[in-house]
């Protein structure tokens, strides 16, 4: 016997027929004899709709009322799925984010869970109850209605589930779980039993939508287990857990992820003087707007140039020019809003080109096992290299390979790198 | 310079164009020197468009789901209308009924409001904005939404304006104000400038629809004076304020009334005894069915029968046969659920007959000023008489005659009774 947490996204609940699915997972969980707790996204296309509403009526971006009125999408969620619930002989309560004190900051789009208040949860429980809690919504010290932004609803899961100490937060999506690669780039993606904390975040950073950053980050940090599963399909899904109980397997590389449209920005011959990173991220910052990776590398004064794009490229025996390249990426869509603010950025350096790039993308291996292994990278930089694909950038992390590519390599690129790591479905046993 | 509420309900701002033409009417009141909060219902059918999600899902009946999803409606309305009003250049938030602590009873589906906490209220008035305060819906004591049932939004508009001591709480609506009858049914019907609470009262209870009885309740139990106005024309509209005002007029009659769709019960032969009353209605009441009228008379012994479907009429020198007659009026639909109720309190009281009746209106003539005019109802009973309209059942009160009749008859009787009191908009001068 335990507590549950079962949390169903906005396509899983899109109408009666799969809200009845929703409902019969959760009888079945609660005849196993365990608590469940219930949170649910908007329904289907509610939260376009709202929009498009909001759109009609003024091209205001007051994300205050933005708020106020996409949190109506979610609370006709739990309503219904109290109601679906009752009528499949559960017995069930409704809770929007403020019934049940999701406290967060003020941050209108994309506020942050501080606090949830479990009692109101938890007395439901006990009585018998199914809470169904609103996700993606909170409530700010003044009584404001808050959204989470992306992926708020998975956070919400998670948080509630840390709240009430739940023994697994259950994700019902699309997919059946995590796969080594995305199925629809790589069709022999092989599913996982399981996958670290940290392997996920890597994964969900460089491009595997399944979930979101934050839940996975908030799922570690407050010990939750995660499971991903399929909203309409049987089958065990992927439990998302401590790298620890992993280690077993060896692998090198868990999950290979691809990320499109990536805007890059590349900045040369910038005077690298201490405070000049700040003066460029400081009002990237400022706007909101999330940086992806960021490299820097020390041009060299060869040939009085400050280094071209290719200034990854080594020049022995060049000293330092004292300039230095910066380059980074972020969403496509966000570059029209950074351009500006870089060179706003440039004119106060007083030095330096700017040079702005779309049409990339990203590929990248992820595995808490490449830490102790070596020969990962090379093996990767081999799989491209075979396969023609062109490096562009590379990054890595202590359990992370990536390397920027054309936009029209990316498929290729994955699918290579998934295959040279042995993760398809019909591999027999991992070589590395 | 003073503060005013005003409403707009769910035709008003179905659509943006027309909550555009609110927000000008807003606009005007501000840049006239007042301070404004706005108070809205759902847009036009989505309360409809809930409800038949809500049976997709299950025939659950369960109030409290019920509330939390439709007082959704309220909350589009509210964060549309501020996005609008900003749009138009006028500082506005938005308020659901838990954001500025509309606390009323836990009756879900029909709640009645307790307490309003002006403060907020207050404060985003004396901050420059408009608080744009969620129409139909509060929250109980444990923090679950409720909706005050049919017209609700009126009375939170009233609520609201008492409660921030408003010098006016203006109504917009789809009538150009009230008349001295509905002007569908009587054309010549005349816009009133003026109506007392009581008459109002007395109006919508007797079938005129513009306002609902509890927020005129309200209104004249507060000394908040109302001005029923049209939402998308210019005009005076109608202020509904303390009768005191109206007198001078002389007027005897202010409107009439016709009330279709009624459903009657008579209940004939009953044991006269101490409880009787109660046996009868307090089912009713605990099923939470509104009773209009409640007319008793004394049946006579004569012919040792008690009394048929005439009743009423005076049988002279036969002593009252220690039986009685109960008649009383509910709303047609709300039959079904009364008759048995009925039935089960026949039994227990085990004498008298039952007979359940429908095809019925009810013509009513209100005003104030018939307390000190004589000959009132017998004029009405003239000029019903004179259009060939029988009468079934008679009540009245101090400022009100009502007339039941056969539902046929009930447009030719409002018509006949308009003229007799001189209502129309050509009469030059009220008679009486």
């Amino acid at each position: 016997m335990g507590v549950i947490v079962q949390k169903f996204g906005g396509s899983s609940v899109a109408d009666a027929a799969r809200m009845k699915r929703c409902a019969a997972k959760v009888a079945r969980m609660r005849h196993d004899g365990h608590e469940v707790a219930v949170v649910v996204s908007a329904r289907g296309d509610t939260t376009d709709d709202l929009l498009e509403l909001a759109a009609e009526v003024g091209d205001s971006l007051d994300k205050r009322e933005l708020d106020q009125l996409l949190a109506t999408g979610e609370q006709i969620s739990i309503a219904l799925m109290a109601l679906v619930l009752k009528a499949e002989g559960v017995d069930a309560v409704s809770l929007t984010g403020s019934q049940c004190a999701i406290r967060t900051d003020s941050a209108h789009g994309r506020a942050r869970i501080q606090t949830i208040d479990a009692a109101r949860i938890r007395s439901e429980l006990a009585a018998g109850r199914v809470p169904v809690v609103a996700g993606f919504q909170g409530v700010a010290e003044n009584g404001d209605v808050t959204t989470l932004g992306r992926g708020g609803s998975d956070t919400t899961a998670v948080a509630v589930a840390a709240a009430i100490d739940a023994d697994e937060c259950q994700i019902f999506t699309d997919v059946d779980g995590i796969y080594t690669a995305d199925p629809r780039l790589a069709p022999d993606a092989r599913l996982l039993e399981t996958i670290g904390y940290d392997e996920m975040m890597e994964a969900a950073s460089q491009g595997a939508k399944v979930m979101h950053l934050r839940a996975v980050e908030l799922g570690k940090k407050s010990g939750v287990p995660i499971r991903v599963l399929h909203s309409q399909r049987e089958g065990p899904g992927t439990l998302i857990t401590d790298e620890a109980r992993n280690m077993e397997t060896q692998r090198a590389v868990t999950t290979v992820a691809l990320k499109t449209d990536i805007g890059r920005v590349t900045l040369a011959g910038l005077p690298n003087k201490p405070g000049l990173q700040r003066t460029i991220f400081a009002p990237i910052a400022a706007a909101g707007i999330s940086v992806d990776d960021i490299i820097q590398t020390e041009a060299l004064g060869a040939q009085g140039r400050e280094g071209g794009p290719d200034f990854a490229q080594s020049h022995a025996d060049t000293p330092p020019s004292g300039l230095c390249n910066v380059v980074f990426t972020v969403d496509k869509p966000d570059l029209a809003e950074v351009r500006p603010l870089v060179e706003r950025s440039l004119e106060a350096i007083g030095h330096g080109r700017l040079h702005v790039d779309i049409g990339l993308a990203k590929v990248s291996a992820v595995g808490v096992g490449m830490q102790s292994q070596p020969g990962v990278a090379s093996a990767m930089f081999k799989a491209l290299a075979e396969a023609g694909v062109r490096i562009a950038n590379i990054t890595t992390s202590e359990i992370k390979i990536s390397c920027i590519v054309d936009e029209a390599d990316g498929k290729k690129g994955l699918r290579a790198v998934h295959e040279a790591f042995d993760l398809s479905a019909t591999a027999s046993e991992p070589r590395r």
